[in-house]
């Protein structure tokens, strides 16, 4: 059985609010939380090897079930013995349940009270879902954190319907704790951990009962979804404060999707301990920049994003990177000036992409380091 | 007054065939002789950091002058003060004359006696290209080897185009020279030397003529050029030992444009001392990877290409590339099997192209460190 108390140990609160450090036992290394996951959708981290995630200081990473289920398959992890070692990736690997993907299919999926069936993006090709296929296939993978089938619901559901598919979800999330215990010895990765999922939308109610509800079940952390599809940052920080209240304060808790930097420190200070965000690494791909300003994350203006195609940067001498540190990517990033990192996506060179990525990535982590240490301080 | 004794020093020349170890002396280094010259097209070389080609051992790399001309510009150059800053490159650079591109353009250029003129791919906008213009773009460039701009003449043509060509190449060249020695001293790079090219399609007498012509200008260095444009290659290995018995021996010896490797052992058989090649890195992001088969370059089976795409590597654990050196790239292109590479082209993830490109720049490279061993050891 699942012990939350093994899997976390929470080493700190803050004293000026409900931040927390702690501890995240994983099969693949310890985690200080809170802490960010790199996007690796479908194996790798969009132009990054997991040497330069290595590199990057990053002990854990996120992959995405769905793809990795339509290719390379299962039985490519079968063969290889779980995803770390097809990657060469031995840190952490959190994966989700498929069912966030299979869900923005829309026409594509159906759901029933068993799972649900949707035709693939890339043929057309039809598959089920169903909880127990989803914890199937992320033991194959072998991630060290696997999370439960939910229904992300769209924003602006009816409460109707988000009262049954929250009562589906708990349902669900029986089911994969059942099948997640059933397989895990046998599976690529018997140290695993399984985390519940929350939803309810912007109802603060039907999210604390779902909170508790999950509790019940017990898991080994606890998710927040359905908070970075379209809600307001508002009713997003409200939701968070009130379930921070409502969940095991001896488990990980880890709000799913994307959040800008800035969300994140608001979101710390309301007890979250995990993230992830395409942001960093989708909007490198666009050219923008992610750098600090000043050392205050309490004010929001601790950080800047500038586009490095602009024009104004045609013969800037600036380096993409400042070099605080010693680590060796902010070393190779602080080579590059913002006029050459411009000159390589007016050209179309792929390397414009990989460099912001890196810088990207470096940032997010980097906020991470001062996040914790700001808690440490009593600052946060 | 560039003088070819100062910039090359021819150290053996093998008992077995016309094959020449030697030094090439140029501002960013000595660079031993035969070597291979990774393209950096728009100053990257496609996937890769300067960096990177730093960590794979290169010593140096090209660029393509109209590329570089038509954008960043030569006002970025002048502010940067020359292509190395500009990417961050310490190693030497040569550069081509522009011509080649120019000439590829066919309808959408036209040649002169002055030079050409042409509208630039990218929107359509009208230059002109004369020798003078391609050297003070090339100086502006910096680059450590300048190249006269030739007219590549097109594979096929009459010996009456020819003749009026290569003695239109000639002139060009003498008026590069006149540039070159004009604006050196006040160029971003002082100590370049400047390279004339041979040209005569596969006409015996009219390259050996033109070789003579070239050699009484004086050069640094000779290019052998229009030989890998669609001729065959028996005539291109008589041509260049034609060429070895009538070019000056004290000069290094380059053959332009692209040559797989067992036909890099041939012309440097034939006394050629260096190559550029696209293929390595093109191949590489269509997934052709090279690979060692054995160590006896006399046999032309000494290596083979694969496809990484395939279907057979699916389950495939054998690393990308073997480690047999403990340089940094080795050791990470090791721990990546053709199976997940072949996944990361499959998704179509960058990092497989990136990945690839390292594992065929570094076999190009360790191709030169083996010819030159060979010639060392007299068995070439």
């Amino acid at each position: 059985m699942t012990q939350s108390s093994k899997s976390f140990d929470l080493l700190q609160t803050s004293i000026s609010s409900r931040a927390r450090r702690g501890v995240l036992h994983t099969s693949h290394g310890d985690l200080q939380t809170p802490f960010f996951m790199p996007i690796a959708t479908k194996g790798a981290v969009k132009t990054l090897s997991s040497l330069d995630v290595e590199n990057l200081g990053s002990p854990i990473l996120l992959s995405n079930t769905y793809h990795l289920y339509l290719r390379p398959g299962v039985d490519v992890f079968k063969e290889f013995g779980g995803l770390h070692r097809f990657m060469s990736w031995d840190g952490a690997i959190l994966t989700d349940s498929g069912g966030y993907q299979v869900f923005s299919l829309g026409a594509m999926r159906k759901i029933t009270e068993d799972g649900v069936v949707f035709a693939s993006h890339i043929d057309g090709s039809r598959h089920e879902l169903t909880p127990e296929k989803s914890i199937q296939i992320q033991q194959a993978i072998g991630s060290d954190i696997q999370m439960v089938l939910d229904e992300c619901t769209p924003s602006g559901s009816t409460l109707d319907y988000l009262t049954d598919s929250v009562a589906r979800t708990t349902r669900w999330a029986e089911r994969c704790k059942v099948e997640f215990q059933k397989g895990r010895e046998e599976s690529n990765n018997p140290g695993s951990l399984l985390f519940g999922i929350n939803q309810g939308g912007i109802v603060d109610d039907l999210r604390v009962e779902h909170a508790r509800q999950m509790s019940r079940i017990g898991f080994d952390g606890y998710a927040i979804g359905g908070l970075s599809v379209g809600e307001q940052f508002v009713d997003s920080c409200r939701i968070v404060a009130a379930l921070d209240q409502n969940l095991p304060t001896d488990a990980a808790r880890y709000f799913m999707g994307g959040a800008q930097p800035h969300e994140i420190v608001e979101y710390v200070k309301r007890g979250v301990d995990m993230f992830d965000c395409v942001l960093p690494t989708r909007n490198a791909r666009h050219g923008l920049l992610y750098r600090f300003r000043h050392h205050d994350l309490s004010s929001p203006d601790f950080y800047e994003t500038v586009h490095v195609t602009n024009e104004q940067f045609k013969y800037s001498k600036e380096p993409l990177v400042v070099a605080e540190e010693s680590d060796s990517v902010s070393q190779e990033l602080s080579r590059y000036s913002l006029g050459y990192v411009r000159h390589l996506f007016t050209v179309e060179e792929m390397l414009g992409q990989r460099l912001v990525t890196l810088a990207n990535v470096r940032f997010y982590l980097e906020l991470m380091r001062r996040i914790r240490s700001a808690i440490a301080d009593g600052q946060l």
